[in-house]
């Protein structure tokens, strides 16, 4: 075998892929298409450098699994080959189910389908074709396999997932603030009674990397410059959708091209015959692509949203609080109006939102800790300063978001 | 004003915009497209993190541009406000002339017009735009203007493109031989008589930064799996072309169209009306979207090559001495025949070339450094060790790639 | 000249020297000592790599203020030439004096002094020696120059002393959840009527200083084991000084002779002819060359504890409530006795002890919050979440440390 | 058991202890004494943050090793616990003989006994203090274990050793310059023959790794400044062996004196009664805590060579042709006659010396490169490049030391 089994990561260092069936579900060109998913979307108009994609991500993700694995054998629990073989697949694929500007696209393209449900479709497909032998990583994603801790390593509130992205987020933004101590956290997990616990002596670490994601929230995920440019997306692949089903020709990649004439907006498009094939040919690309055609589209709106996107000329924004909202939305569509913005228009150029956060959920399943005296409790108990019940607040912020200072006069 | 003045740069920490001047070239369309160039091209096929862009890099060298200028400043050499902003104006904009996949395309779409000289137009064309503001960042670019070190600065074998690429490179890909001390490298910059040299004790520090070049050469920019996807970028190009030449339906972004039917092949294409309009709407992802799309094209070539190329089945590359090249050559177009492929398509699948590459030049114009005693003298000179000279050594490299252990029958 | 103007920092990269005043501050012996006092004391004796000297720390706290100084210039505010370099100086010096463990030898050796006031002290007959160059420096070190901000770069919640050491003993340390973002939080200042103020969209890079400065507090500063042997440290000077009271015969370096024979006691030592010669003279190495001589000693306390600190046989702590803390402690005693202490020496090898630490303190003058509003507002009202209060909040710990499972007979 | 197994370590993250007697070995005060040995001596006069000791160095060592041996068994090698676990122990122990100052001290106080010889002796004795568990360590260190590789990993001119100082030593020195890829070079390493060899596509890591160590040697192992100082502390010493020599009172700690005191000159005093209960006992600090009160001695040359040390005003140097040495040695003691050094006392105050390096020594026993095709042949033969043949030349330089421009009249 000629197999490549060591891959390049500038956050890790090397890591060596651990056997040839995680090497050849890596080879897989459903994998291989998370090359062209970047991680962050859109963040990269505010960070230059965050273009890492899913496919490293999710690289990075089975490396910590393999540490995580590695220390919990060395405390003394068994797990066997097969189990973390699993696990690893499917940390491996569980953002296979990721579109291009993942949240973005999943408001106009696929509403009502989450992503999860799709990387399990897409699961299920790949163990049709690797003959079975991702039973147990199903098993595991889904959380029904008996020894719970495998699928809290996979998703839950410390899981490898967020491990690993908070770091890699960091290294590719710069934003230092967020990066934590991924070997010092995973080298602190332990199991009781085939849960997920933290030793108490890490309670220091879970406690800077609940502080370290909060602030990669605010600063880089819910960044007011990138909540701007992916608005001013949705407005764009909103109105490409419109005329496409007017009938208006939209020049689109043909996968694209699928998406926006109309398919998939129920949940059980996830069933129609296809489905799989055309969501695995979708990428950052297509985007990117045909916005640069629709830049120069007959249609005011569209051809002015894209050049704005292309060019960074971005809408503006402004929080507010929930009674403000309507009034400072009326005034961004007077401005706009006085602009030359037609009233029929002006929706695509205004916008009201929310977002939300928090740091950590108290009502999700909690990270336990294993306190010195053998009990398990819950890390918000184990805190003992109140940091732990601050960062459980959910935040809201309400915004207004438009094309501020722009003169957007359509050409009579 | 409402300008953004302050980048985060991983590799630097933070970037200041210094002027207002400086941040309406960085969002002039025509810059903001270098965010969809890649600077390693291929490269995220071997390491997946070189994912960097132009963009990125352009401003990274613009801001070691300050820096140098700086440290000039400090050693009592007068540098005025207008030419520092004209070395950072044409540190900016030198690359603008890069396609996507730089030498890949260079190669197919435009084979007779080098970059650089593409770069050169589009500054003059944006010095229209900007009513002479470039003048004398043009003059520097082109190293007519007096005062030789600014040229030197922006092109020369220690100009600032050189020490950011490096160290750029070396952090995406995660190939920490390659990191250098710019910091240091460039406290140790001086001037004599309009000429840049490298203080003596400095002298450590650039046989460092020559080894490291001659180090990212073989282990990054002309890696045998690099090569590899490269050549078969450019059959599939080639193919495409040959395609659309023959009147055959081969779908393509519109600019991309533009570049395959046959327009641009000669050196005074530069000057055809539109030539730049088109020019700088080409990036990475006209490519990308259209490869997605050739996988299921009719040809059989054109097809096969894609698929392999987005599913990374990647030829293989055999390093030859001249002798051995017509030998192993045939060799793989007899494996190739055996495999299935037509005699007429066997030169798709199998390509001789050669690579070649020294880590420093003592034919171009050397690096000079400045001697305690106050004399001069050429860096091959002042080094002790005959080390410089065996980097100065031109290395070819000849060799055969072609598509291996591959089944590639065309469906009958 | 010859002045070596440039030091290498691994923290920083390289740091320039601004001036030939500053210079000759940094070559000044007094200056030269603090080479020889370690930035953590014993804590190497938990992390390895934490060996750093306040000479560096008093250095990197220079080049940070030198770095918010060009901030503040770049703002619009006029900063003159005397005035930085006054603001240099005076955080240059603001650690001279620091005795060797600070801490440990601030509570045996020094009583009553605090080491600001020997600072000051040292400062004022630098200024003698530099000829009155040093009046604005100590105007701002005693916070009673006008311009209040540099006082505050000086010496408050956010001066540029805890930048550096938070980030330095985090290099030094390998504990990275306390790195922060100076650089960033650097560009974030500002100055309101005169008061040094961050912007309101620095207040997330605050909030995350904070939280690592509360981090490093329990990970680092006050580590069980290193308080272990601070407290062993403080029981051998302790005993040292007794014995030398009782006129036994105890071999110390001349200096530390001079300490241990009880002078120096009173606040008004400061004032006693000689104290400064001597205090310069005092450093780590005069207690580690005495405590080796003193493990072979003939008082049992003096050379066990010395024999148990020299080959890291620390004494154990268990934290307690202020209730138990009574009985934890005879229980402490009574297995000393057990194991062999006489009853005259149980204080020696257990001790009872308290510490208490706030991330943030509210009631001090606080970090004040310019918003973009323009008003001027507290941190604890500007950040959204409780985390800042919860940082404000004074954690007391109560423990008890002694010599467990230590056969500690004294030889009859 | 309590014990703690996972230290801090800022160049690799954490380093877990592998076994109880490895712990033990740690524990041991001979080990624990290397927390008292800098590893660079007086490098931390030019690069303040150079403050690492032989304690943290042996431990990098010791985990590297782990690496390594955990690769080779990953190619199917077999290594038994026992061979590891010596491996380790023989690394961990291999600088127990350096002695403070290490090669400064070698040759004043030492002067016919070769640091590895007492490396040695303290192995076989620990080895006594352990009931034989080091045999099989001890074997290897020597060389006379039957798996050659094993020794080459302790000690070679690819060893374990070296490649943690380099890391570390760039590490607390901030010359990035030196800094090496010691995970992909351990990665690449495998046997042939019981024999330690590279593989061929480890080769750019190689010569890396050759030219990292050369630059270290100029930029800091042989540093101008540290010379200076080293060859100031050697006349250090020198004079005050004389003076104890001549019966005149030089105060000493107890353990210095002993050594100041003439015994110990010969090979043979390796094996004196006492010899190791000595030297274990000696470290950095008695050296500086004497240093500080000879400052004050009666003696010119001891007090003013002590005072010019600790205030770092340092001889200077230059670097001489053989022809020039005797002209510019004479030179400088005439100057210093004219700034009033008596005769009798020239030649504490100018030295004549040489100093030589070569990254990688042809005569020794080779790097060994595997190659593709099977062949195992020599590195200086594997390179493409003269590059290694130039590294392995041995570079001398002759140098002149001397107290320049400093006033040096005894009081009369």
């Amino acid at each position: 075998m000629n197999k490549r089994k060591i891959i390049n990561d500038p956050v890790y260092g090397f890591i060596s892929i651990p056997s040839d069936f995680l090497f050849d579900l890596i080879e897989h060109p459903w994998f291989q298409r998370l090359r062209r998913i970047r991680q962050l979307g859109l963040t990269e108009l505010v960070y230059p450098g965050a273009l890492h994609t899913r496919f490293h991500h999710a690289i990075g993700a089975m490396y910590l699994m393999d540490q995580a694995l590695q220390t919990l054998k060395g405390k003394g629990h068994a797990i066997s080959e097969e189990e973390a073989t699993a696990a690893q697949a499917a940390i491996l694929l569980h953002d296979l189910g990721h579109g291009p500007f993942s949240h973005v696209l999943e408001n106009t393209l696929l509403p009502h389908i989450p992503h999860e449900q799709i990387s399990l479709l897409l699961m299920k497909e790949l163990n049709v074709q690797f003959h079975g032998r991702l039973d147990l990583a199903i098993e595991m994603f889904e959380g029904v396999y008996k020894r719970k801790f495998f699928h809290q390593l996979i998703s839950s509130q410390l899981d490898m997932d967020r491990l690993d992205y908070l770091n890699r987020d960091c290294y590719y933004t710069g934003v230092i603030e967020g990066s934590i101590g991924t070997d010092r956290i995973i080298k602190m997990l332990d199991i009781v009674d085939d849960q997920l616990v933290v030793e108490e002596k890490g309670l220091l670490s879970i406690e800077h990397f609940l502080n370290a994601r909060r602030t990669m929230y605010w600063q880089v995920y819910l960044h007011k410059t990138s909540l701007c440019a992916e608005t001013m997306l949705s407005q764009i692949v909103g109105r490409a959708r419109e005329l496409a089903g007017q009938g208006t020709d939209v020049f689109a990649t043909p996968v694209l091209s699928a998406f926006l004439r109309s398919r998939f907006q129920e949940p059980k498009a996830l069933f129609e015959p296809g489905f799989s094939a055309l969501f695995t040919n979708l990428d950052d690309t297509d985007l990117w692509a045909s916005i640069k055609v629709w830049m120069l589209h007959d249609d005011f709106v569209l051809s002015t949203l894209c050049r704005m996107l292309l060019s960074r000329s971005l809408f503006k924004l402004q929080f507010v609080t929930p009674e403000q909202s309507g009034e400072t939305f009326e005034k961004a569509r007077i401005s706009l109006s006085a602009n030359g913005v037609p009233a029929e228009y002006l929706h695509y150029f205004a916008v009201e939102g929310k977002i939300s956060n928090a740091a950590y959920l108290t009502e999700s399943e909690q990270i336990k800790v294993k306190m010195k005296n053998g009990g398990v409790i819950d890390i918000s108990e184990a805190s003992e300063l109140p940091a732990i019940r601050a960062l459980s607040k959910i935040v809201s912020k309400h915004f207004v978001s438009w094309a501020k200072n722009v003169s957007l006069r359509p050409k009579s």
